[in-house]
């Protein structure tokens, strides 16, 4: 079983409660539920594992508290929605000391200052691997301000927020043991989830809207996927992050595969009517394609045969 | 540093926000939050490590999924909030089949279903031990009915929901591997949220409400803390839950250990003013002692010398 197919069997074993306050549960980047009044509160919950996801011998406990916070925070930017609190669940090794948990929940709090949200709440748990489950609440005036995956429609342009590739070409600075490429570097450690483009983008109408957590090709499959269209994405007008050509070029990689097939840029990718592109425009997107009618996918045109089947890694439901 | 003053050192490292909508931070089951209209969200993590909270040669992966969702949805509980949703974050070995995922997740439904709660989404990951980060929303309809810790006023009665020492006797009969506990050894693994005795004690104005997920005698330290009054409770009035006695004889332990000290009943204690006691009898409420002005604390009168010092443990904040 793959893991797709395993989150689907996970989906089949869950009921829907009458009553429920869920307008959208399992799915998009975040669940949107009904509040009392006419609002609504959005939620995700991201998991990260020393390991898996960070590596403790090339991030200080800071970096982890960040981005582990900084990946949740994306799904809330995914939406449209303001960002509210956090709540961080920390499964502690031995190994690891007191100094460096205070550590990691500090940098996660230096994130939050940053965006205007609040820890609110945690755990702590002993346990072999350093882990950080990371609960993010958004707000938005009601549920149908809220932008989901599922809402592209032919016609729609898409474009994204800013460049990419920069956190792929840090990771592999990294991973190479490069020196000369710390702003890439910082760009993979420290993330910044773009809450505020993503409720300008909401306000100017976006039809459908994904966080690039998983790499462009991945995220763009998603809302293709979830909205039942083609994407057809230019791929020579993919925005190249600043320092990722010349990196490439010193790490032996391909810069589009970087951009591609890179995650954890955590800009947005956002689909939108003609109504909003000067308004989307404005808030930052730059359009990298559009949506057409036909079979439910990504086509990437402009691009090597290598570049169309790139993928990123998914594990969210 | 001790775990309760590494808690401290973190809540030093975190900071309000100006505007925030957190009505209640760290320091109670949940933290509680204002939404849009009058409503109150409250909001908990918890989670659980194989190994630390759970064995699974001991427990099914359906019992990890119910356990785990039952102990966060307690501290929904213990704040007289309605249960509305829940986020499971499950980090899984590589010799934990994808039958157990699916298995961990049916398990957690089954108690969801019976409670009304919506599971609405999750992460999944990769790691060294079987690991269950639970998020649950509560939902009020404003911040002034939530019950918190910090409210117990002398004068005040002192109740619990249910008998004690089920949960510590059946996990006792799983360290010992004795047969014929069954009946307890369901109380540890399948706990039951007291949702509606929650709920009907915030209705009856109970002035601090707390989960018994650490022991009577760490729980009820927790409020005098955080409302700065002596508790007075009479050992010899401690309900003690059907079978507990008989198996403790059974397996050479003093019962009241089980009792004062063991954890995860999920049972609910709390103080209700002289108005509410008639309701909160009328809601399950047995009476153990009184809330007296003094030093803040817990007096247990009527047990031995042992039973002042048994303490069960603590990790939240």
């Amino acid at each position: 079983m793959g893991e797709l197919a395993l989150i689907e069997a996970i989906r089949g074993a869950l009921g829907r409660r009458e009553g429920s306050r869920v307008v959208r549960g399992l799915g998009d980047d975040c669940a949107v539920v009904r509040t009392d009044g006419a609002g609504a509160a959005v939620q995700s919950v991201d998991v990260m594992v020393d390991g898996t996801h960070f590596r403790l011998d090339r991030a200080s406990p800071a970096d982890v508290g960040w981005r582990a916070l900084a990946g949740a925070l994306s799904d809330v930017a995914a939406m449209g929605a303001e960002a509210g609190e956090a709540y961080l669940a920390v499964v502690v090794p031995d190994r690891f000391g007191e100094a460096a948990v205070v550590e990691l929940h500090a940098g996660a709090e230096a994130l939050a200052a940053a965006c205007g949200v609040t820890l609110a709440g945690g755990d702590l748990a002993r346990g072999p691997a350093l882990t950080v489950a990371v609960t993010v609440t958004g707000w938005a005036a009601s549920p149908g301000e809220v932008v989901g995956r599922d809402g592209a429609r032919p016609g729609d342009r898409v474009g994204v927020t800013g460049g990419l590739g920069a956190s792929a070409a840090g990771l592999l600075a990294l991973d190479r043991g490069a020196a000369g490429h710390e702003t890439l570097v910082a760009r993979h450690l420290r993330p910044r989830p773009q809450l505020a483009a993503g409720r300008a983008l909401a306000r100017a109408g976006a039809s459908a809207m994904i966080d690039l957590s998983d790499g462009l090709a991945t995220d763009a499959r998603h809302v293709a996927a979830a909205s039942g269209v083609r994407l057809v994405v230019d791929a020579g007008r993919l925005p190249v992050a600043a320092g990722v050509a010349e990196a490439a070029a010193a790490l032996g990689e391909d810069p589009m595969r970087l951009v591609v097939a890179g995650g954890e840029d955590y800009e947005l990718l956002a689909c939108v009517p003609a109504a909003g592109v000067e308004a989307a425009a404005a808030a930052g997107l730059r359009w990298i394609g559009a949506v057409e009618d036909g079979p439910a996918g990504l086509e990437l045109v402009g691009a090597g045969s290598a570049a169309a089947g790139w993928r990123g890694h998914e594990h969210a439901w």
